[in-house]
């Protein structure tokens, strides 16, 4: 398919689903995502010739939320190696909710990186071993994987989420109480709601999607950022573990990893084929974006992208 | 059976029953609990005309711990009502460990008000109400029912019990964040810590007990502290949950309404017969004084207190 | 109180709650229990000399269901030993509904004997014993404790109950592959189903319950049927146990030992006081009778029979 | 890569894994399957030619036990519809044990057709609709979509699964009792031990699986049997929950849609590559053949069949 057809199709499929933002609900939990216009959507792709493909409202900004839990797990893998992430962290999909403390009960390891309680582990884990650098070590390889110099963190986020983290306060005293994560629970928190907080656009997601797809090496740059076996690794949880309880339909209906976070995007790679990134702040009862996931259908259908 | 039977019957039933804390062990999860010695022992009852019968180390000092939780119950119905406060928390038994988080996913509700979940939700609802007065209307509540003006907080263990209350803060923070408490849950949590560090002796334990079994009128002073309902109400709740995960066994063996905590103690009112303090710091497996339960088998055998 | 005033009594707090029926419903799983008029109400009352006090429609039949639990319990003690029964059962309260299969997950022993799982265990520890002659054994120990040697299974309720018991069988297959229970399930089941389907009335319960309050002493015959030991155990078990989800607030509220069945029958005995029997079949959401619990709520209070 | 060259990676890659059964564990819930010798081992590849690479011990016969889910599966989605089927049972992963009951607390529709409760409830629908034909229909499915006409129960084995099969019959009744399945609970449990019960060998799984790599088209005979859709369905069942509570980790290390039996087969399909299957009786803790999994992994590694 050439270049043009590409772009003629994504603006086909993200018109053809703008409509579907109505099936679901934007969070609501902080004011700052609250207040986002329902009915925003964007479609970015990326193949591995670092062509860009953009649509609708590629460049509004908006909060990483937990589609930071697989850039930050890669690079808990470099730093620290699978060995010391894995012996803290499952992988196995629970069919739970992100934020469910249930599985956890009589199994405080947590079952995987892409659930709350396993995120946090992942980010004590790095705030464990690199201490007031933590920040900046992951900041650091956050805009290089992002392609993007000026990641800044949304401060109204970060105080949000700061103030109404009870649940993942619970899950992470329950970590500390259990001996899954060490040190000061509030300074791996106040990394991990940074962490969170971090303002991205679509074209960014489809950056990161792409270094992801293109087995490791950004396909824009041609740099290596991450061993070919660790992004297989991540995407191969995002498959498994990366819409949460809608994992299984997701594998089924689309068939590529993907991870989506509360603010509406899904990060979304294939391997040797395109770095996805999708938007739509209106979510299903899973917290995922309902616009997002049409539109990853439509490209699976269109363009042969089910890898199952 | 007069007096002087009765002081003999006590001293018998301690001295037969000293060794059995072999059978035990100390609580160590802090170290003010850890460094107690093991053998240490004493029982203390109180009749219905007031008068005092004590054996062993019944001066010795130790911190109240969950024994505190029957009477913050109490304050808690007098200051703010039956209904406020069983909106909150049940009143069922759980069959479960005391630092439970299991029975609240999915009934975020406390079982009861002797589980550390639903005495935190108790202690939270003070400190709601009564806001920066809380410690001081809970500290007087103690001292009239305690008979003892100079109750004081052992500061070793306050601070110790802040520092490693991961599950404690786990659970208060869950309970934040499905409603069941509102306000800020590190102040909840402070009075909590208070509460539990209040030092008190054997003696003491036996005075607040009397008041219990003599229907909420302390026998010594003769002066009404609690209505004869509430009274009803905390030995009931201490039968059916008083001993954590071994209520219902020792509901069957002794029969007596029981309160047991950490330190070893054990509060156990005897309806219209005795107020009883026993003290023991080796603990069962379920955190229960091995030598306060086998003395209140005892007595329970010797002078027909069972209950049921 | 004599006994003219007792009757008086009787009457009134029947006829005070006549209505209260309207606030349940009756069972409606099996069509037998359906077609029962829910207005039907008695009581019953045995003193400890033998006097017996009726009121309501104290002749009318039912089936024994749960009531019989309690009965059966006593039965496997006497002719198997506390240890063989308790080897296999707990005795700790639940806070869960009577058919909860929950607390059976990662801890297959019962908790007690009063939920389904721990009756249907004690019932196939009879089976397993006396073979063939287990319902003969049974029904004789029955017809005994209840004074009546008429005591036969209503066929239709027993037939009924075989086939819509899709729960019960789950939960004893459940016993049966983690060893709790041996042998042919199905026999196991038939004679558990056969115990429930016992056809008695009012003054039935109210035999059995001065049995136990008696402290094993038929206090009509004077014969001993049960030890005091085991019959104090019954009544514990009862106080923590019995009354489903509900035991914790009806020990606060009433304070007497009680065993419910989905008939509308409840079995309540006063040690050393009163055999209780009530009778009323509309339900309330735990499955214990509603105008059954307000008479007992109203004896307690006038008769000051709550022993907590 | 050329015909010769992947007989003898097959040969080779079997070979270094054949020791691999001593960290494993023959099954031995039943006679006939603790009896297998544990050193077997046999793979089988077909391509989407139809081309046949065998090695080992590949006409050893054995039960099909759980690769029969996805067969069936495939079956009633074709007879009545992926919404039947799909109502019935989820598609999410749950992270447990093959036959836990667990997941269905609170939450009584199976979480996917991969694990026994979802399995039953598959075939306990075809039982209710095909009612006395509901064997010879599933037989006959069976035998095309295995190219096998000769395909016969093991006597011997359903009759000990039909004996032993506790914690099934638990499940049954309990997906019964929640009005998950219909009808006569044995009925349906009979055919399910029958499915269970079909011999087949090594040859035999790598049929079925090139059915399902190929789209649906025996690569062999070139006949349809499955659609492309049910066939693309069935491979992402398989890859997230085929390997039970190893279905993540597989899919991180292997990613091949995969589906185990507890006698030792794996049944795999590689979407338009190879229809794999592979023996080996010695198991690991989740159930899946040590050797099986080691030879797919193999085979992933040096022909690049890893789909994520």
């Amino acid at each position: 398919m050439d270049k043009k057809n590409i772009s003629s199709l994504l603006n086909n499929i993200l018109d053809k689903n703008l409509n579907s933002y109505k099936k679901g609900k934007v969070a609501s939990y902080i004011p700052a995502l609250k207040k986002v216009k329902p009915n925003l959507a964007a479609a970015v792709m990326i193949d591995m010739s670092g062509e860009v493909y953009k649509v609708g409202d590629w460049s509004y900004k908006f909060t990483i939320q937990s589609m930071s839990k697989p850039v930050v797990l890669a690079l808990a893998i470099i730093e620290l190696g699978e060995e010391a992430v894995f012996n803290r962290v499952g992988v196995e999909p629970t069919g739970e909710e992100f934020n469910s403390i249930n599985k956890l009960v009589g199994h405080p390891k947590p079952f995987n990186p892409m659930i709350n309680a396993g995120a946090i582990a992942i980010t004590s884990l790095l705030r464990e071993n690199f201490k007031k650098e933590s920040f900046n070590t992951l900041l650091n390889f956050f805009k290089k994987v992002f392609g993007n110099k000026n990641l800044k963190i949304d401060e109204e986020v970060y105080k949000s989420e700061k103030i109404t983290a009870d649940r993942n306060r619970s899950l992470a005293y329950f970590l500390k109480d259990h001996r899954i994560i060490q040190g000061d629970v509030e300074k791996s928190l106040d990394l991990y709601f940074k962490q969170c907080s971090l303002k991205i656009d679509t074209l960014d997601i489809a950056r990161v999607s792409s270094v992801f797809a293109n087995r490791g090496i950004d396909p824009i740059t041609g740099e290596r950022i991450i061993s070919k076996k660790i992004a297989s690794i991540v995407r191969s949880i995002m498959l498994t573990c990366g819409m949460y309880d809608r994992s299984g339909s997701f594998a089924i209906e689309v068939g590529i990893p993907a991870k989506s976070g509360v603010s509406g995007g899904i990060l979304a790679p294939v391997k040797n084929r395109f770095g996805i990134g999708v938007f739509g702040p209106s979510l299903d009862n899973s917290g995922n974006s309902v616009v997002g996931m049409n539109v990853l259908k439509g490209l699976s259908e269109e363009l042969n992208l089910h890898s199952l």
